[in-house]
Formats: structure tokens, sequence, C-alpha cells
């Protein structure tokens, strides 16, 4: 399967839910507008240049998030399309995988 | 509930008061409208680049918080609506949860 | 009373002095108008990055500050209104509190 | 061989798969293309400048990368065509070399 | 005597020389002209976020500037007009008091 | 000979070869076209903020380099035409010198 | 004599030499011309952040200099007409001082 490089998370993403329910709230203009997904894999995180530390992304495989389409590439594997989403745009964990 | 990223607050907005009495002033053009809301929960900080040391927000749930919608992001959840709010947005505590 | 976050200062505006004594001269274009007001309080200052140390605001209630209006916010509590400023708005001490 | 500088690698550019099978799917506007390609060679990396550390790129020769067409400088050497392409537009590996 | 906060100088500006004789060139458009004044106090310094040291400014009283209208605020204390200048525009020391 | 500040290198533009053979690829628009060059100096290196450690740029004289047209800048001596070329206009080794 | 400040170096402007023979090529349009100077004196240097040390230019007074006029400004001293030149502009040494 496909490796994110840095602090890059591979998600699939997952159709909204239903509006009159749960769900995420469509916002007007001037504010972001989420999107959800499916965590598949995360990169092993980015240096930080002061201690040349390494830093792992703080979602792990199974975890819903919720997302905004900033930076993200589209990739296809074995037929699956996916999106590589900088952890800078994951704004929250909708669901931890148990 | 959803779990913020990094520095961000779960924040749900609450109605400004009126404005006879004590509130919110809205300022003119060229100063900051800000909003306010109840913080329901906290993300666990941004990490220092120089330190690798990791800083959480210096708000807790139950305060009541003044923010501008900067980087604002809106969310449902269990059919209410909240607001992701960097704690950049943040101006100032309005009230301290007792 | 409201807190403000970080380097931030919650100052209350005073009305400028007379022109023909001493006072806040009022510069031509391309230089900064500064704004007179007293120190109500400080928020708890700025992380340093890189030893992740905090520093206050150099500035105390009862203090009479110049600053400028960039990247302040107008709030109003019990009645009064009150300026948050950002430490890096706030000029010069005008007069220190005894 | 051409030796790439800092944290740039040398990419031989592989053709896209047929769409109907596997591949790379290709996004629409504002969200990322990727190039597929194979990594030649990689540079001695990056100064870290807090602490004056070096760190290669995280992929090695026979690699199979995603990469953006950002910063790209085409090269040719012994006839043959390559991409010198910076660590930070390469956004997965596709596949490891065994 | 009002107080500059950070790496500013308060400095009263003096009237330039004489052309014909030793003073202050007038440079032609894209370079920089400059103003005389001297320097009646200086701010407690910047913070380095490295190493959370402050480094005050290098100029001290009774010392004559040359510096920039660049960010420089004007003030008037006891019937003097003063310019706030960070240390930043201070381009050279014209001359040292004794 | 002229001694270069910095991180910059002294080098002797040489002319393309033949695009039949070997040789530079000419890449469309919105890529970096690269030009070829034997270093002839180098400078003593940047500094580094965090730790101030100077480290020297990784090319020696005789090294045949493929550099941008990028702050660079053309300098005479003795009648010979060279540019000094910032390193991080320099993007590949070509050929080292034996 | 005028002191700079920082990490600027007060130039003394020579005339270029002829272009016939040797001297400072002057290059087309998109590439900096330099000017040539001689160096008076020198600033204590710049401050790293990082370490709080600082570090002095590397140029000498008699060293003559090829520069940018880029941050530039021009200074009259005892009727003799000065540059001030930020290190950053200073591209290279023609000549050392013996």
């Amino acid at each position: 399967m496909i490796s994110p490089i840095g602090d890059q998370v591979l998600v699939e993403e997952l159709p909204p839910e239903e509006k009159t329910e749960t769900g995420i709230w469509l916002p007007p203009t001037r504010e972001h507008q989420l999107k959800k997904g499916r965590v598949m894999s995360a990169g092993k995180g980015l240096w930080h240049l002061g201690t040349s530390v390494r830093i792992s992304p703080e979602m792990y495989p199974g975890d819903i998030v919720l997302f905004e389409a900033v930076g993200v590439a589209l990739v296809e594997d074995a037929g699956r399309k996916f999106v590589l989403v900088p952890q800078n745009s994951i704004r929250a964990i909708y669901e931890y995988d148990n």
C-alpha cells in the first residue's frame, strides 16, 4: 500500500451523513467546510529542526477524521481511491478506532 | 465527542447578550468583532519545534471565551453544532468555569 | 473581569489631552498615530518556542500606555468598554503607576 | 551520474498506468496531480539550523515515488532524461524496492 | 518621561546640517534618506526566543543617530516632540556622547 | 581572485553540450532551466543561527555544477567573466573533479 | 567617523574600471549589477537569536568589496560621501587589504 511521506496521512474519504440527523454541518462562505474520512496509514512525521527529533502524526489507522481539502493529493491503489492529507489539514478526530 | 487536533478548542457558540446591558460591543470596521462561546474540549497542544515539548491550550471545558471567526470550522455532533477554534483566534476568557 | 490570553493587555482607552499643552502629537500620513489608555490586566505571556519559557508582558495594571490600533479587539464588561491590545501594538509606557 | 544537492532526489519519470485498472487518479482542479518515478539517487540532506545535524531524504534508489511537479528541474545524463525533485515535492512512496 | 517598549529608542529629531558643508547627503530615489536625532532613552530590548535572553539596544542617551522613518511613531511629552524609533530603523551612530 | 561571501560559489559558465548527444535537456515552461559551470572557489559558508556553527558549501574547485540563474551576479576578473551563484541555486554536481 | 549598526559596513564607492580591460561586467536585465567600494568600518554584527552570540561582518577596513545597491543608505561625513551597506548586499571581496 502507498506510504505517505512526512506528516501526511492516507485517508479514504467517507460519504457525508444525512443532514437531518447528526453529521457535518455545511458552513456558509468564509468558514471551512470539512470532509470526513478513515485513516489508512500515516507518515513517520516531520523533523523538528531545533532538536532533530521526529514526531509522528497523532492519528492511527481506523480513526475517522475531519479534514479540509487544503494541500491534499488524490491517489489510486489497487483500484481504490485515497487522499493524501497533510496533518495540518486534519482538524479533528470524529471517532477513534477501537 | 469530536476531539480537536493540536491547539484547537471545540466551542459551542453562545448568543450575544443584550446591548443595553453588559455584553460585547460591536466595533466599527477595521477592528475585530468577537464572538462568545463555551469550551467543550481542547486539543493536546502544539509541539514547540525548538524543544519538542508540547504545550496545551490554556482554557478548560466550561470556560466562556471570546473568539474571532478566523480559521474556524463548523462541525455537528449528535445533532448539536460546534465550532473548532484555533487557540490564536481566542482573545480572552470571559468567565472561568467554577 | 475579562482575562486576556497570551501577550495581550486589557486597556481602558483615555481621552487625548489638549493639543496646545502636552499631549500626543498627531502625525501626518505614513506615520503611526498612537492612542493612550490605562492597563487593567495582562495575559500570562507568549511561549518562547526555543526554550518553552513563558515571558509576561512588561506592563502592569494602572500603567498608562501608548498603543497603535493594530490587531486590537473591543470588549464590554459590566457596562464598561475595554480594548484588547497585543503587546506588539504597545509602543511606550506614558506613565508608570505608583 | 549526476549527484543531487541537499534534500533533492534524482528521479526517472515513469509512464502513468492504465486508468481503468489501478493507477494514479487524475484529480479535478484545486487538487494536486501526482507523477510517478523511480529514484536513481538522493542528496546528502538538508542541515537542521538548530542542531547543525544533517538528515538524508527517506527514499532510496529503486523506490517508486509519487511527486508533484513543484520546483523540479529536468536534466540529461548519458542520453537519459531525469528529474531533480526536492523532497518536499515527493508525497508518497508508491512501492519500495526489494 | 515616556519609556519605550522593547527594542525601541526615544529620539529627539535634529535639523539637517548645511548641505554645502558636512551633513547628510540626500540620496536619489530607491535609496534610503536618513534623519538625524539625539537619543533620549532606550527600551529594555527584545527577547531572544531561542535563549530567552534579552539584549538591549546598543545606543545610549546623548548619542546622535541616523535613522530611517520606518515604523516610527511621534509622541509629545511636556510640550516637546519625540520620535519612537525601532532599533532596526537606526542605521548608524553619527556621534557618540562623551 | 574574487572571494565569494557566505554560501556563494564563484563559477565559470560552460557552453551547453550538443542536444542530440548527452547534455542538458531544455525543459518546457514552468520548469527550471539549468546552466552548467565549473567551480572556481567557494565562500566560507552561512552561519547556523541556532548553533553559531558555520557550514561550507559542498562543492569544490574543479567540480562541474548545474545551477539556476536565480540570485546570480556577474563579475569580471583579469579579463575573464564569472558568475557568483548562491548555493541554493546549485541543483546538482554534474561531474566531480578528480 | 560614522559607526554602522549591526551587520552593516560603511563603504566608500569606487569608480568602475575600464570595460575593455579587467573590471565589472554589466549584466543584462534579471541579473544583479554590482558596485565596487572600499570598506571604511564595520558594525559589531548581528545577534544569533538561538545562541545569543554576535558574529561580526567578515570584511575589514581597506578591503575592496563588490556590493548590490539593495538596502543601502547614503551618508556624508566631513564632506565625504559614504554608503551604509548591509552585509547581505555584499557579494564578494574583490581585493583584500594587505
